[in-house]
């Protein structure tokens, strides 16, 4: 691991380009040629070019709405626009997108934006873009149609141009071109990217895996990355979320293998399936274990509903006619004809398999003759919402397969022999990992170095970077605005910091609310103290200690001159700090204090 | 599995003692010995016996807050008082302890409380009940010390009978008398314990596992569960915390051996190391290594310093004179002289190596220097504090170990294989699974059933149930009140389900505050509407919003006749009804709307 790594990427800004030093003396620059080698004959003849900006706006530091911007002389383009889920410091957000100001700002070089795959951490905030800037996007057939649904719902269904590509087929943007390569994910028609700039090729990889027997028979194009490779690739940007995990992923068809398996040891039962509604090769092997075992299928969840009709519209489902039933048809068959797939995998507290468990579903109720099977991870920070629901169906009598052991999930993502493999291919001079945490970019570092690239040309970069390379060297040259774009409802941005600390704080200790009457005339205390309470404590059971809080600001109250009821502010700091101070010292809580005047 | 299992005990409870049958017809008892069987001979002889109670008051179907009572004519004792940690539902909430009415009410009878171990979720919630119950407490050396901190703490030391006992002492407990089993756990000096009443002997394994290699050469009393097997055991009531888990835990040896080779991975620098504070084997093999590569160490965080001054002192800790330094003295060393053993490995945000990572810690400055050891895996619902965590210490340039892969933490609960190990040595009549959530209970469940237990013999409980047997059979014979109390600073159950929804409903939308003035006399408004807002939206950025609402109550308001202005809860229900709707409308939020009328 290096050590000369500080504080993530000023260094790598301080290290580059400074004013003055373009053309000049290279010495500082971050690049793998400042010293005497047996190559610098050859060093000196690399000839600087057109530099190509790569601004990472979203999926740096962080998990979820990636977004990248790429530019070069007048022209832009974005990669993926992706969601973010809120943390517990964010509670009542629905759900975070990315800053658009630098997008904005230059609205006239944006050429289009194109999409790596239909998974929301890729395309979730790509409404809220077009909504400002209307620009036309580029995707695969399944990732557009996703992409239309959200559009829809938004309200701009038609309004947005939608471009269907494909693998191996190329887009020009302005000087720049971006060509899609097949990669393996668990959604199909995944794609990474090479784009060809004036400064050399840069390799996307978006999210990916390597998958010998994927269940489309469409293995990652391991030759196109390779090809690029030998031509030269000038820089990898490569996903980073499965870092930390030594090895391989294992194949999508080790899932359906095991299905395979507990389908026969649930014989009898009626079997339910809950997993990600995007996973289509997921939901292709239960449909094959169905046909198989002779089961009729049902699906439940609104978005679970939603993609299987949309996947099999498209193709990218093979369902034999007659295999799916409508739910309410499920009664005319006995519970070792039917499989139901269901949304929920996550325990989310609205999902169709947690209000099953919960007993609080309309057409399913959960008795001993169920075998559930939940095909999914939780993501970090749903896991107590899993267990509640593993915990709740398992007293209702049912057999939950849930385990690791049983091998009912694997992931999407690479491991580390398989983001070896890439940089094996793509030799790229310089690496920037992507999509990722700290802790992941770093260990995607590490692996880079172990692979023996000079750890002058790796960049862990933040969002807003402005990562330059003219083809000789790379750096961070600049910092444009860029962070977490909340939305709570209808609301885009409206809650900002003030807010959250207020919501956090009320959730803490709730508040108490003190309220006064002041006639304008005299400057008299008219009316009050009264004293309302909310999330602090239950009042019918604590009359006393609300009582004495109103006897220490009537005691505060009467310490105040005339004078002093001219000054709102002095009275209301006066009423906050003697009662919070009364408050702390008998309970060690810390409500919100408010206090109001009314002016008479 | 077995698939007749419903909801919970209630089937146990309906399966037993119905009134009338308890000296009649037997056939529907819940007895393996209710069918006509090669040994009815000698089964009839089996004689019923004075019966005994169990009662789970917590750690049923919940992790933490280990509680039982253990009652037998008019005598009864308790076996721990542990916390719990509240979950996200409980905003604001400290700690969470066992409802006590039922110890409460039968305080006459209780003999004194036993104590496993020296863990928070088994003796945390102690100084609450000793407030209301003084009674005798009975824990090995090291268990006692902890608690008599924590009573210091609330100001009950020397109030309270302490009793040291040890393994292989009885204490009498009126009619029954528990006698204290060896066993291992990642606390040194645990318990499980032989409960000998009139009805046979119980066996509690308290939290345990079997390290065949622990770090103070006493391994778990084996030979003391055989005996009692070979005796005869009545009920087993074992630790299910990772019944879910195959195989073996591993030794905590293989802890000290990963520091080894970590010891020299980090020469030359500064090595920290972050674990339970509780965890003593661990940290005297942190003060092993330290001796061996010649470092001397310090050590951080309150609960870490008390609790390494209480091992020492008794002896717990085998620390070498002059090898612990004070933290002002580390600037006397180099980086490759000291250890830092700290508090937070959990990423506790106020820890010391939170405040270390988030470059608040006054004395010690993370520097590309450090070779960072977080020996602990997250508790669930830890993971992102944790991740945090690594995340900035990764990003001020230091090494951090924290990987499975890298064995720095071992789990200090029995895995499948050791619990098969504990039913083969005490061959149980009757099975209670304990400590655990309803998945843990019934994998556990499932594991004795495997070993041949018939299935009516396995009581997979709920807090409150109470668990009787005669000797020939058991079940759950009527309910005690149990549950959750809240603690919140002072106030202990003054937080109920009215606050915390309303803290919920506060952290989800934020609130708005609406104030008239109603004149008595004349029953008009003389005043407001005002608005007030908090964690709803940033006022100074939507006052279009706030002015068009109070347009809403002036409207809602002008409606109102003289007569209505009487009726302060019909207009302050028109005011919440029409300005929810208008926010809803506008934001599709809810935020909480707090009518206030002053009276003039």
């Amino acid at each position: 691991m290096e050590n000369n790594q500080t504080k993530a990427s000023h260094d790598n800004q301080r290290r580059f380009f400074r004013k003055g030093e373009r053309n000049g003396n290279v010495k500082n620059y971050n690049s793998n040629k400042t010293t005497a080698s047996p190559n610098q004959k050859k060093d000196a003849k690399e000839q600087r070019k057109t530099p190509v900006k790569i601004i990472p706006l979203g999926g740096l530091n962080e998990i979820g709405k990636n977004m990248t911007v790429i530019e070069c002389c007048n022209d832009m383009f974005i990669i993926d626009c992706g969601l973010a889920f809120p943390d517990t410091e964010m509670p009542g957000v629905d759900i975070v997108i990315p800053d658009f100001t630098y997008i904005e700002k230059n609205s006239d070089k944006i050429r289009g934006i194109v999409l790596t795959h239909g998974h929301e951490d890729h395309i979730g905030g790509l409404a809220y873009l077009l909504k400002k800037i209307n620009i036309p996007v580029y995707g695969t057939k399944l990732t557009l149609a996703l992409v239309d649904g959200k559009l829809k719902e938004h309200g701009l269904s038609g309004k947005v141009k939608l471009i269907v590509t494909a693998p191996r087929k190329t887009i020009k943007m302005g000087c720049m071109a971006v060509e899609f390569i097949k990669v393996n994910h668990s959604i199909p028609d995944a794609v990474g990217m090479a784009i060809h700039t004036p400064a050399g090729v840069i390799v996307h990889t978006g999210d990916f895996k390597v998958d010998y027997s994927p269940i489309n028979g469409e293995i990652i194009d391991l030759v196109r990355f390779g090809e690029l490779g030998s031509k030269g690739v000038l820089a990898l940007m490569a996903d980073s979320t499965n870092a930390e995990r030594q090895g391989y992923t294992q194949s999508e068809r080790t899932v359906g293998e095991s299905f395979e398996k507990l389908f026969a040891k649930g014989e009898g039962k009626r079997i339910i399936i809950a997993t990600f509604s995007s996973n289509i090769h997921r939901i292709q092997q239960i449909v094959d274990c169905a046909k198989r075992y002779g089961r009729k299928v049902a699906v439940f969840g609104r978005s679970m509903v939603n993609v299987i009709t949309t996947a099999i519209e498209l193709g990218y489902l093979d369902v034999p006619k007659g295999i799916i039933i409508d739910i309410d048809m499920m009664n005319r068959y006995t519970s070792s004809e039917i499989v139901l797939i269901t949304t929920g995998s996550q325990g989310e507290p609205m999902s169709a398999l947690t209000r099953m468990a919960m007993n609080d579903h309309k057409k399913v109720n959960i008795t001993p003759n169920d075998f559930i099977i939940i095909s999914a991870t939780p993501i970090p920070g749903n896991e107590k919402f899993v267990t509640k629901v593993v915990n709740e169906l398992m007293k209702s009598g049912a057999q939950v397969v849930y385990e690791a052991m049983y091998e009912v999930h694997v992931s999407g993502h690479a491991c580390r022999e398989e983001l070896k493999l890439i940089q094996a291919l793509t030799k790229p001079k310089f690496f920037i990992p992507v999509h990722g945490e700290y802790k992941h970019l770093k260990k995607h570092a590490e692996l880079a170095k172990e692979l023996g690239m000079p750890e002058e040309n790796i960049i862990i970069g933040e969002i807003g970077n402005v990562i330059e390379t003219d083809g000789t060297k790379i750096g961070v040259v600049s910092q444009v605005p860029a962070g977490k774009i909340l939305v709570d409802g209808l609301g885009v941005g409206d809650v900002g910091s003030i807010v959250l600390r207020d919501r956090k704080h009320l959730a803490q200790d709730g508040l108490i609310i003190v309220v006064i009457g002041i006639e304008r005339a005299s400057n008299t205390l008219v009316s009050g103290p009264d004293i309302i309470s909310r999330g602090f404590v239950y009042v019918r059971e604590s009359e006393e200690l609300i009582d004495s809080a109103k006897a220490v600001l009537e005691h505060t109250l009467r310490s105040c001159s005339s004078q002093d009821f001219r000054e709102w502010n002095y009275i209301k700091t006066r009423m906050r700090d003697d009662l919070s101070d009364y408050i702390y010292e008998k309970t060690k809580r810390s409500p919100m204090i408010l206090p109001i005047i009314m002016e008479i």
